[in-house]
């Protein structure tokens, strides 16, 4: 089973992402390529792969991408490996990632579960970008356009959630998971 | 939404319901009608209306119940009174209910959620239904052999639970809960 976070950045999706991996042992985080520069804290090979433009497009023409999208500027990828390991592992595996990649994934791949992570509202979304304080003027307000582009693409997936509290919206994602495999379509019957 | 939570006899269906009502604000119980003898500790009007054939009959041809199915030579039903009172009050419902009437809900609501809930096995099963007593041996192969078929319905239904474990069944009944609750269908976009 692979579950995909999807929605509009300063939704809390990567946050969520690791908060939920720290809890369950059969659930792994698979962790995007990006172009985008390092934040403060952040640790490459556990929160991104942070490539240059040169190695993301090499990555590219190895086809060591299921999915790639030019986001706000910078690229985006979801690398193949890992995913097909944890796979072979009868791990279920969560990817926080555009609505664009979300698309393909679906595309690609079965089994998928896919949950929308709406802001409280946007200017909720748009208060955490700038309180990240890491991105300028024109990034926020390419962001903010591109969130509610996204939210138009809502019904494509299966589960919506708002993320007004952390730990909250934390708690029905695991109840998600949790349905998910007592689902009768994933039951040998 | 209405929670329907089948299984064979001695899964521990009722239980389970009164579990999860008492936790949730927003999700309701349907006392079924029945005309088999209370059991120790029951209450009427709380765990069964208990009828004698007389009434019950009376209740049928006052069209009072949503489905009812003679099972294990007893009738059973489901009044429709407090189901559509709930639904007014946008109140979620759920129902312990033999195999057969979850099969006339389906047909005639919409919006439901149905739940298998299997026993870890079948001797299980049976020494539940032996350990409660309240059954003859004649009944209790009765309820073994309806238990075999019913498990062969197992297709239809949305989720599948084995009750290993009381605590932790109800849990995974609430995460299904949560989670349908987030489910796109749901949602009025």
């Amino acid at each position: 089973m692979i579950v995909i976070l999807a929605g509009p950045s300063g939704a809390g999706k990567t946050t969520l992402c690791k908060m939920l991996v720290k809890k369950d042992k059969k659930l792994e985080y698979s962790i995007s390529a990006t172009t985008r520069k390092k934040r403060k804290g952040e640790i490459n090979g556990k929160d991104y792969y942070f490539l240059t433009e040169d190695e993301f497009k090499r990555w590219q023409l190895e086809d060591r991408f299921l999915e790639f999208a030019k986001v706000h500027d910078y690229y985006y990828g979801t690398p193949k490996d890992k995913i097909f390991k944890y796979m072979k592992d009868k791990k279920d595996i969560i990817m926080d990632i555009d609505v664009q990649g979300a698309e393909i994934i679906r595309n690609k791949l079965n089994d998928i579960v896919s949950i929308f992570l709406l802001p409280p509202d946007l200017d909720e979304a748009n208060l955490r970008i700038k309180k990240r304080g890491t991105e300028n003027k024109d990034e926020i307000k390419s962001r903010l356009k591109s969130a509610l582009n996204e939210i138009k693409e809502i019904k494509n997936f299966n589960y919506v959630v708002v993320n007004k509290d952390l730990k909250e919206c934390a708690d029905v994602i695991k109840s998600i998971i949790i349905a998910e495999r007592h689902s009768i379509i994933r039951m040998e019957v």
